[in-house]
This record gives structure tokens, C-alpha cells and sequence, in this order.
């Protein structure tokens, strides 16, 4: 699909120069760039790349000399990552979804399916479930019973959407992603070590032979709109009410959400993070990958937390996080950089010690 | 489905009060519990919600004086989540799976199914494979060529059973659970630099470049009665004999179970809880959220470990743990407390040294 | 399947002794093992095992005493695990996918399969797919459009090969794995919250409120030959160019790998393991279970890293790690070791400062 520059341009509110009806068809690396791509360049260490390619046109940092770099045409990106959203939205194919129903489906005919729709083979939607207008539903998803889902929904292979799941608009679901799978929630019918352990922190009386009772999970999950779900995660339902994903929030792959959750929104949660039964996180939260949250923790709005970070306790509004457990991020810093000197700091000790009481120093047992 | 307070009190063994033929629907937070709703508040601070909601009844803390609370009927519950476990299984109405076998299923002639059996569409079944009574199985369910599962199996959308796994009763498999993939296990020709490391901890002599040749999975996995996989779960065959889930063990979302490991009987894992090959755990341990235990560990009976906990070498019996690499919960607590008031102790050795050797210490280089 | 003791030890190109006519049906751990098992007991400590069970051959560690073992025959495994590789791949059975296509498969018609291809129900495959000789393909797999797939692929139920995705021959994807999902890029109208970060460590000015925007994924995923995928991986789509996964590597399950990430060759990734965004990785590399690598890092050829093994910056080739952040596998212990000896040395700087100054000692306030 060719643009032009002018086009481009015009759809990123950018400015460009040049030959503003040059076309192109692809985006490409600098280097990489042949004759019909546009070079994406937004920085000036990319300016060598350009010149062992073969673009005729490139998006560039403001002020860059597009002629001197031999270009036809150049646009300009005050802000370069932004433009790449811009560009790349243009540019995206998309999955090829044949419009229609595909004729290897089965769709409870009591399903409402919104105008536009274009459904793959081997999909199955359930009774009474409520689907917008242009939906493009891959090949082997699942839509359980009575859900609901916005309009304007991509949903990629094999994802699986459960019973009275609720969903905006503009969803976006990633392949093999699970939503309303049943809460992690069980219950012994005397006190457990578990609930001992919370108390005492490792003080445990007899221990009971006793097996698991199982909460089933009457609630289901709510998601706002223009929520992004990524592959292969998973979302289960409330015990009550429902789990919830804020409006504009985005899980990356292998993210875990459990019971009862509450997400907020604009919030971003990163691959691998797993939020634990009954967490609230706020809004444009950042939580980057492998972070965990226990369960019944309340992470303020705007939090940051840093790549494996274990958050055992509230963060307030605006922390910036990282470590296990979880510190601020200065302070976990500090903490290392103590650590790093300790052995060190040993020796100096041990030489005080020499000094003030020598004899009572060589007496002293190796310790370990 | 609606049930009177007497028919819910008694399936629960418990004391009620008040209009008994009451009927109520749903369960429901008090504050959000509307006039057909029985409303959960088996604790005291619940006691301010049930005033904003509409509920007319109520499971209540025992000794609660439900007249005062404008109830008209009550049900008191001595331990409120062990209720909660009995009432949501009567208010469940479970996935919707029409009974006998959608036609749009692939069914080995020779695989057995029990009576009663409701099974959805996509669903494949292979040759050989044995399945009990009233087995439900959701749309998109793969089971292999030998795998044997007992009565009242519930198998949700998208899992996949490998060949020759052998599943006991009343079997709860959550979407996109994976039981029976390879192991993962892999020999060079010669020694590789992890078989080194595993000996000298970091010394390594001289690098191969060499490539990995694969340990085929012969064994399968035997998974006892009452066990539940989450979400999204991958659970590895073993290489010789079977990987083994013990009766009663529930697993949460995202765990990953290597190959040739053994769960004991009623343990939890949580979510995104990873096993490395041939650990051994034990009876009734609980591992919470991302914790991870290295391969051919032996982790006791009654084990409880925090979340996040690396768990490097055995765990006795009973032990409580936290941490990476994983300390008794109460020598982590302790740890953590020393390490945040060590640069403070940097600085109290640093004065002591300027008292004794006020010339040294001045002339002490800047560390880092 | 039976196989003389005669077939096995050419097969491996291993010794053997006694009677070579002698069959055996399946390999058993040395106590378990029938009379037409082959006993595998590699090492002197499973001699013990050899007398419990009924086996009439085992393979054996060099020079060992088959006859007094009461064997009628022995195959000798100079290095045990690359022996059990071998016979492993002999007594495979291997998925049972029937010969040809199903009839409940739905194949775009430009799609080229080539010979001997065994395709299983419910299966997709998209426009202008390319798979190579002899491919198995089990049941509700997904191949999208544009994806070139070598030859002897083992494709396992319910992966999803994205479009355009390139394979080399030999690939072995197991159950449940993404790839070719979108790669998690969002940027903000103005700078973030994780920008400033990244600059500053923890320091904010005021915060916006303001909304994601997605860069849409252009690249595909490029995976070289022999490389095997486990079960519930993802990966993620390049930006621009693709996500590479090289020659001879092999993902565990549920390892998540990042968009625009490139690992090298012969490399393994064990369970969990996640790679953000745009991070290299070596050849030959081994990450440990639940290993985290942050984006943008560089982690050198022949570096390992143990479980759970957080990396921030850039490893160098050879560099053996562990710990969060991760430090050279020998600091770490040393880092450890100091850290549980830490309260005491803080008893130790109290005794000191007591000699040293007794009056101010004891003002000192109690500090936490």
C-alpha cells in the first residue's frame, strides 16, 4: 500500500519538504532502506545509516539537512516515537480476516453480531453474546455466553473470552489471551498455615492434614475502552463483583491478573507481571516486566515500579519503585552499593577491633 | 436460580434466622446488594454497607443482631470464607456446554466417553482416550491418543492433553492449560559450560561451541483426584516415568511444572509459581505468586513460601521462607532491616576510624 | 516398538556386551523396569536399583560389571545423557497425526504444503503460507498468512505462527505458543513518567495525565533451524525489522520474548525467562528459569545465568550471573554470605563505639 509524502505528512500533522508526491511502501531501517521505503531516521546517529541505504525519502529530527543527506524528500518529527505510531498505524496490514462469517463457525443464534464483521473458521460465540459493529475475530476464538464487546474489536487466534465478560471499544486482544478464567480463591475448613503466617509472620502451631475448598467466582471481568491485551495472558473473574481493567489501559504478554482486581487507567503492565487476588492499581501506573503485586496491596496512581520489582506492601501515589521487596528506587540504589562495599566494610570493623583490644580480637570465634 | 434462606443454611450446615422462605438470587457486596440479593457480611465492618444496599438478607458474623441491621433474614456463619465456599458453588451456574456431542467435533471411533458427557464444538479426542461420567468440555479442547480422565471432569476452552496423561475425578482444567508438552531437556557432546558452572560456581575453562541435542519425553503425566490447573498452566512430561500432580493440589494461573517433577497432595502453587525438572514438592506446601524453585530440590511438607521466594536448595519440612535466594521468613525480615540501615553503619565505622586513626582515615582513598 | 540391544548400540555408536539379539520395548528407571525394558542406570549409584528391578539389559556406565549385575546383556554410555538423547529419539513414539489433511481443516487454496505433510483437524492456514516436506501438524494450529515454515516441522495443538513469520527446517513448536504477536510499543503525546526516569533514576516534575498511542508492529519474526519453541511461549513481532531467534536455540516454556529482541544461536532459554524490548542475546547463552533481561541490553556470547537472574546492563561474553540486579555468580555469594552476617557486625560497630565513647554510646537514639 503506497503513500505519498505528502500524505504521510498531512496524516501526522508533520512537516515535510521535497518532492511531496514521491510514494513509498514501506517503513525500513536507515541502512536497510531500499528505493521505495521511507527511512525512519528521527535521530542524527542515524544519519551514517542513510547513507548506505537506498532511501529516496526519510522521516528526520527537526532541523536535519535533508539534501545534504541526498534525499528526494524528507518529513520532519519533533517528536519521533509519536510519529512512528502515526506511520506504523498507516502502514499496518493487519491480519487478513475474510469479511463476513467464515462458514466453520458456530455463533449461537440468538448472538447479536454489530454490521462489518469479519469472523475466521473454527470460532465459537455463545448465547445471547453482544458484539459491536466491525468486529475482525481470528480464527479459534472462543466468546462465551452473554459477553459483551464494543465496537471496532480485534481479537487475534485462539483468545478466549468468558461468560458475561464486558468489554469498550477499540479492544485490542493478542492470541491465546484468557479473560474470565475462574479466581485462584480456596479455603480449608480450620484455620490454615497460610492465615497462621500472615499473623505471626513464621510462628505456626500444629499443623492441620486438611484439603482445599473451592470460592467459586461468581462476578466476571469489566474492561474499559481501548484496553490492548496481550498474548497468552490471563484475567480471571471477581468472586462478587467483577475484575476490572480501566479505560486506555495496555498488558503486555504472560500478564496474570487475579480475582478481583482493580486496574486503573492509562496504566501500562509490562510482560510477565502478575497482580495478586484483590490489588487495586491506579491510574497511569507503570508497572515494567516481571513485577509482582501481592494481593490486597493498593499501588497509588502514576507509580512506577522497575523490571522484577515485588511489591509486598501499598505504594503510595507517584513512587518510583524497584527491588525485592520493593524500595524506592534511590534508595534501592543506595542499599546495593552498601552491599557491594560490606565485605569490605567487615575487614575495616575487624581492624578497629584489633587496634582497641587486640587480645580479645584473637580470641573472637570465625563466625558464619 | 433463586434458593430460600433455609434451603442455602442448610446446604451449608449453618444457623439461620428470620423469614426462612426468603429467596434470593445473586450474592452480593452489601453496599451494592439489591432487594433479591443476599448480601455477604460475615464481618463486623461490613455492618455499615449493608445500610447503603437494599438487601433484605444477609449471611452474618455469628452473634450478629440482624434486626438491627433491617434484615429480614439472616444466616451466620462461624467462618465466613469456608460459607462463601459453599454458597458460590450452590450460586454458580457453571459454563454453558449443551449436553451429548456437538457435531462439530473429531472424535477417535475408538475413544471411550461416560454417560452423561457434554461436549462443545472444536473439540478433538483421540484414539484410545478413556473419559468418565458427565464430563464437561468446552469448544477448542485437544485430548491425545491415550490420555485417560475420571467422572466429572470440567475441561475449559482450549486445553490441551497430551498422549497417555492420566487425570483422577472430578478434574478442573482452566482455558489454555497445556499438560503433557515435552520436556526440555537438552545434552551437548561434551560438557557444557553449565555442567562446569554447577561444580566451580563461576571458574570455566576453555568454551566448546557446541550444539544441543534433544532427550526425547517418554513418560507422560499422572495428575490425582480433585486437582485444578489454571489458566494458561504448562505442566512437561517426564522423560522416563511421569511427571506427577498429586490429589487435591490446586494450580493457579501461568505455573510452569518441568519435567520428571512431583507435587504432593493438597499444595498450592500460585500464580506464575515455576518448578525446574525432577524438584520434588511436598504435601500441603504453599508457594504464592512468582516463586521459583530450581531443578532437583526437595521442598518438604508444609512448606510455606512468599511471594517472589527463589528456592535454591532443600526446604525442611514446616520451613517458612522469603526471599532470593530464599532465608526463613524471619531471617529475610531481619536481613532487610540490617541492609537499610547500613549506609548508616558505613558512616559510624568511618568515625570510629577517624577517633582512632584520624591521619589513615584521612588519607583513605574513596571507595566504590 | 522393539529394538535389539544390537539396533540401540549402533544406533548410539556405544559398546555392548552378552546377548545382542535381545529385545527390549522400552527404556524404565532401574527399579521399575520389566523384563522387556531396557534399565537405564548410567551411573554406579543405580546398581542398587538394577536388583529391585526385573530387567534383563540396561545401559550401563563404563566398565561396569554387567554379569554381576545379573544382566544378560549392557550397552555402555561413556557420557549418559547424550546416550539417553539418542535412544530417546529411537523409542519416541511421536504425536499421532494421521497422514494427509483432515477433512475439518480450512487451507487458503495459495497455500503450499509440501510431501508427506500430516495436517490434524481444525486447523487454519493462511494465504500464500509455505510449509516444507514431511511437516506434522496437529490440531488447531494457526498459520497465518505470508509464513514460510522449512522442512520437518513438528507443530504442535494450538500454536499460532503469525503472518509472515519465516522458519527454518527441523522447527518443533509445542503446544499453545505465540509468535507473531504485536510487540508492546506506546508512546506518549508529551514525555512520560518512564522517560524522565530513565534519565533521572527517581526524580519527577509534575505529571500528565495523558493517553497511550500504539506503534503498530511492521516486522515479522525470523526463527533460524533447529530451533524448538515451548508450550505457551510468545513472541513478539519487530517494529520495523524482525524479531530473530537463531540457529539451534531452544525456548522452554512460557518464555516471553520481546519485540525486536534478537537471541543468537545454540542458545537455551529456560522456563519463564522474559527479554523486553530490542535486548541481544548471544550464542550459546543459558538463561535459568524466570531470568528477567531489561530492554535495550546486550548479554555476550556464552554468558550464564542463574534462576531468577534480573539483568539491567550489558553483560560481557563468558560473564557467569545471579541475583537482582545481577552481579558475577561469585559476588553474589560473597554479597550473601556478608548480608547474613550483617546484624552481628552491627553488634560488633556497638561494642566499639561503646569503648570508644561510652557517654555518647549510650545517647544514641534507637535507630530503624
Amino acid at each position: 500500500m503506497a503513500h505519498s509524502i505528502a500524505e504521510i505528512a498531512r496524516a501526522l500533522g508533520a512537516e515535510a519538504a521535497g518532492d511531496l508526491s514521491l510514494r513509498v511502501v514501506r517503513a525500513a531501517e536507515p541502512a536497510m532502506a531500499g528505493a521505495d521505503d521511507l527511512a525512519l531516521a528521527m535521530d542524527p546517529r542515524y544519519a551514517d545509516g542513510l547513507a548506505k541505504g537506498q532511501a529516496r525519502a526519510a522521516m528526520l529530527w527537526p532541523g536535519a539537512d535533508w539534501q545534504a543527506l541526498g534525499l528526494k524528500a524528507a518529513i520532519f518529527a519533533p517528536r519521533g516515537r509519536l510519529a512512528m505510531a502515526g506511520l506504523s498505524a498507516m502502514m499496518d496490514p493487519g491480519p487478513e480476516i475474510s469479511p463476513g462469517l467464515h462458514a466453520m463457525t458456530v455463533i449461537d443464534p440468538t448472538a447479536e453480531i454489530g454490521a462489518g464483521a469479519a469472523i475466521g473458521p473454527f470460532v465459537s460465540i455463545g448465547r445471547g453474546a453482544r458484539i459491536g459493529a466491525r468486529a475482525r475475530i481470528a480464527s479459534h476464538v472462543a466468546i462465551a455466553e452473554g459477553a459483551v464487546i464494543g465496537d471496532d474489536a480485534l481479537i487475534l487466534c485462539g483468545a478466549r473470552i468468558g461468560a458475561r465478560v464486558r468489554i469498550g471499544h477499540r479492544f485490542i486482544c493478542q492470541p491465546g489471551a484468557v479473560i474470565g478464567s475462574d479466581g485462584f480463591s480456596f479455603v480449608t475448613p480450620e484455620k490454615s498455615g497460610v492465615e497462621e503466617i500472615r499473623k505471626t509472620l513464621s510462628q505456626r502451631s500444629e499443623i492441620h492434614e486438611q484439603s482445599w475448598v473451592r470460592i467459586h467466582s461468581l462476578g466476571s471481568v469489566s474492561i474499559g475502552d481501548d484496553v490492548e491485551i496481550g498474548a497468552n495472558c490471563t484475567i480471571d473473574r471477581g468472586t462478587i463483583r467483577d475484575t476490572v481493567i480501566g479505560r486506555g489501559t495496555k498488558l503486555d504478554n504472560q500478564v496474570h491478573i487475579g480475582h478481583n482486581v482493580q486496574v486503573g487507567e492509562d496504566t501500562l503492565l509490562c510482560g510477565q507481571v502478575g497482580i495478586a487476588g484483590s490489588s487495586r492499581i491506579g491510574n497511569r501506573v507503570v508497572l515494567a516486566g516481571q513485577v509482582g503485586v501481592n494481593d490486597n496491596i493498593f499501588v497509588g496512581d502514576d507509580v512506577i515500579a522497575g523490571g522484577g520489582t515485588k511489591i509486598f506492601t501499598n505504594a503510595p501515589k507517584g513512587r518510583v519503585l524497584l527491588g525485592y521487596p520493593a524500595v524506592k528506587m534511590e534508595t534501592h540504589v543506595e542499599m546495593q552499593k552498601a552491599l557491594r562495599r560490606l565485605p569490605r566494610l567487615g575487614s575495616r570493623v575487624a581492624a578497629l577491633e584489633a587496634v582497641i583490644s587486640p587480645s580479645s580480637a584473637a580470641d573472637r570465634p570465625e563466625e558464619d
